[in-house]
This record gives structure tokens, C-alpha cells and sequence, in this order.
């Protein structure tokens, strides 16, 4: 009974959804990787591209953060509490949001090769860290350059067709599971949790 | 210097802004009071009519709930775990948004005399863990009696001039305090906090 439960534990998973431009995302991708390990869930980053999700979803061109600009105000301030709280840096970026393509598609490659997490937590950090705009590819260059490996080779490789049709395909993907918000978390029995202040309960259905 | 801190705690308060349409607000409520004893804070419970809010900081003439499916069957669901969680009795209601005139303005009334926040805690038990339609009148006159109280007489008070202009008051200044959504928490020092999962947050600043 007890190495049944065991196993069962170790394969529990929580596929973590989220868009390098989402705000809230950045603190969720600092913080997730412990503690899923603290509750033993593994974690799978899902990058996916939000501007067509809130099309298709909710008609918005626009993040909601600047179509309402009380909202915006407010998730500034909020998510300069939180970083503050959970000792992370934090820049606002003069651009918001970010164009995350390039990003994204590196991404994809990286999680291929196994690097992807340390990427996507370099990305999130440069943006909302230190307030650079991850939408020029050379910023992306850097974060890769700073991992040890060659950007060239890195981005050319997230160009070739396979890999965009891969991101599309995500994207895709997330609109089916009823996303409409980043960062998202759902367990292995679907269960959907948005937010990052949603981390936590996330984790604890992926354990039952 | 100990009694010194001591006067300090008794004196800081939040100010609790909530519709009673509100889905989240329901386990806001809820909860508030106990929370807010344990951490020495002093709530101020303040309805407002949303519907205002939302129509001059958002454009919106119905419930984002309503308006982006996707993310109404989330919070449904959300809030159904949150009501699990918290052990309170959830009941979908029909009738989404309510329309709240009356039962604002009796909460009004009702905390002016030293019983409102029961009759608010009744109003969204109602609406939210049987499911009743508090828009009917009747429904609210339940409430009040069941807290011993005169509907007739608190409902025709509910309505004097002075009254209805109380309650459009309150909700032109939360649309000055950059209120964008219920349930909102305030603290002394004016810092905003927005939402059922951001009340310890607000509790904790408010303790500072």
C-alpha cells in the first residue's frame, strides 16, 4: 500500500501554461519549480502564445492590463508587493506587453534539450527583473549566452518550421482546454487553476 | 512601549468594499470577521453598487463572468473549491449577476444600527449557499427577519432620500479610491488590495 501510494505520487504532474508577456506569470515561474518538489508533483512548462487565446476567447487586442487602466494600476502595484514579498527583482518594463514570439519558440527548443526551464526562469528575469524587452531577439540572445549555449544555433534552430508549428499547435491546445489566462495550471485529472495566487491550490489537488 | 503598540493594533482597520453580487465576495465575508479578529484589525464593511464601477472604469454592461464564458465556468468551478474548502455550503444561483439595490441599501441601514454585518453575512448565504435570487424583496425581508428585525420598517427606511443618497455616495468613492472590482480591501494608509485570495495580504499590510 505504501509503495503503491508512492508511485502514485511520483507521477503526479501539473502542466504549468503560461506566456512570457503575462505579468503574474513571472513570479509563478520563480517560484514553481520548489514547490512542486516540496510536494512532489512534477511540472511540465507549457509556453504558449496568449494574444490569440484572448482573441478567440474574450475579443481582446490589447493586454487587460492597459484596456482598463485602473486594473492596471493595481497589477502593477500588486505584483511589486509580491516580488517584494518573495525577494525577487523587479523592474516594470517600459514595453507592456511584449512581443514573445521568439522567446516562446526558443523555448520549445530548449525544453527539447533540457534547458528550457533555466530559459524560460531567464526570460521571465530579464523582463520583469530588469525591465528589458525580451521582444528584440538579441535580448533572447543574451539570456541564451548566459545558459552556455550558441544563440545562432538556438535560434535558428526555433525557425524551422516543425518548431513554429509546434508553438501554434500548443497554443491551439491551450484554447481547447478552456484557458483563457496565464499563467495556468492544470493537473492529470484536468483540473484547471488560474493564477499564480492559484500555485498552491494547484499543487495540492495534483498531490490527492 | 508595549501599551504604546498595543493602541497602535486597536487602531489599524480595513475597509472592506463588497457587492453583493459579487461572487468572490461571498467567501470574503465569510471569513473576514475571524481573520480579521485574529490579526487585531478592525474591518469596516462598506457596499457599494458595482454595476457603476464597472460601467465607467471598464465599459461593462453585464458580468465579465457573463460576458467571457471561458472564464465564467472558471470562476464557477473555483468558487465551488474555495466554498469546499472553507467548509461553506455553495448553491449555483440562477439569476447571475443579482440585481442588489434593495439589499444594499438595507445593509446601509442595517450597519448604521449595529447589525449589518450579519445581515450582509445573511444576504450572501442566501444568494450564494441556497441559491436564492436576492433581487426579490422578499428575499431580503426573509433575511431580516430571521435576524429579529422589522422588514417593513427597515426596508421603508432603506428607501428615505437620504439613504439612497448614502449608498450612491459610497459607490462614487470607491470609484474615486480606483475600486475596479469587489470584493476590495483598503488599509489605513491606503494601499488597495483586490479579491477573496488577496485578504490576507491586506490583513497583513494593515498590521504593519
Amino acid at each position: 500500500m505504501e509503495s503503491r501510494r508512492a508511485t502514485l505520487r511520483l507521477m503526479s504532474t501539473l502542466d504549468f501554461w503560461f506566456e512570457f508577456a503575462s505579468s503574474y506569470s513571472y513570479p509563478a515561474a520563480m517560484r514553481i519549480d520548489a514547490l512542486a518538489a516540496g510536494a512532489g508533483v512534477t511540472v511540465r512548462w507549457r509556453p504558449f502564445l496568449l494574444a490569440p487565446v484572448f482573441k478567440a476567447q474574450q475579443g481582446w487586442e490589447d493586454s487587460p492590463f492597459n484596456m482598463y487602466p485602473a486594473k492596471g494600476r493595481y497589477m502593477w502595484r500588486d505584483l511589486e508587493r509580491i516580488c517584494a514579498a518573495q525577494g525577487l527583482p523587479f523592474v516594470k518594463p517600459t514595453v507592456f506587453p511584449q512581443n514573445t514570439l521568439v522567446a516562446a519558440r526558443v523555448a520549445l527548443v530548449a525544453l527539447k534539450q533540457g534547458w528550457g526551464e533555466d530559459f524560460c526562469r531567464g526570460i521571465f528575469s530579464a523582463e520583469f527583473g530588469h525591465g528589458r524587452d525580451i521582444g528584440e531577439t538579441f535580448a533572447v540572445a543574451d539570456v541564451i549566452n548566459a545558459l552556455g549555449r550558441n544563440p545562432d544555433e538556438v535560434i535558428d534552430e526555433s525557425r524551422l518550421q516543425e518548431n513554429k508549428d509546434a508553438l501554434r499547435a500548443e497554443t491551439e491546445q491551450a484554447l481547447r482546454l478552456d484557458i483563457f489566462g496565464s499563467p495556468s495550471f492544470i493537473t492529470g485529472d484536468g483540473e484547471l487553476f488560474w493564477g499564480n495566487d492559484r500555485l498552491e491550490a494547484a499543487l495540492a489537488w495534483a498531490q490527492r
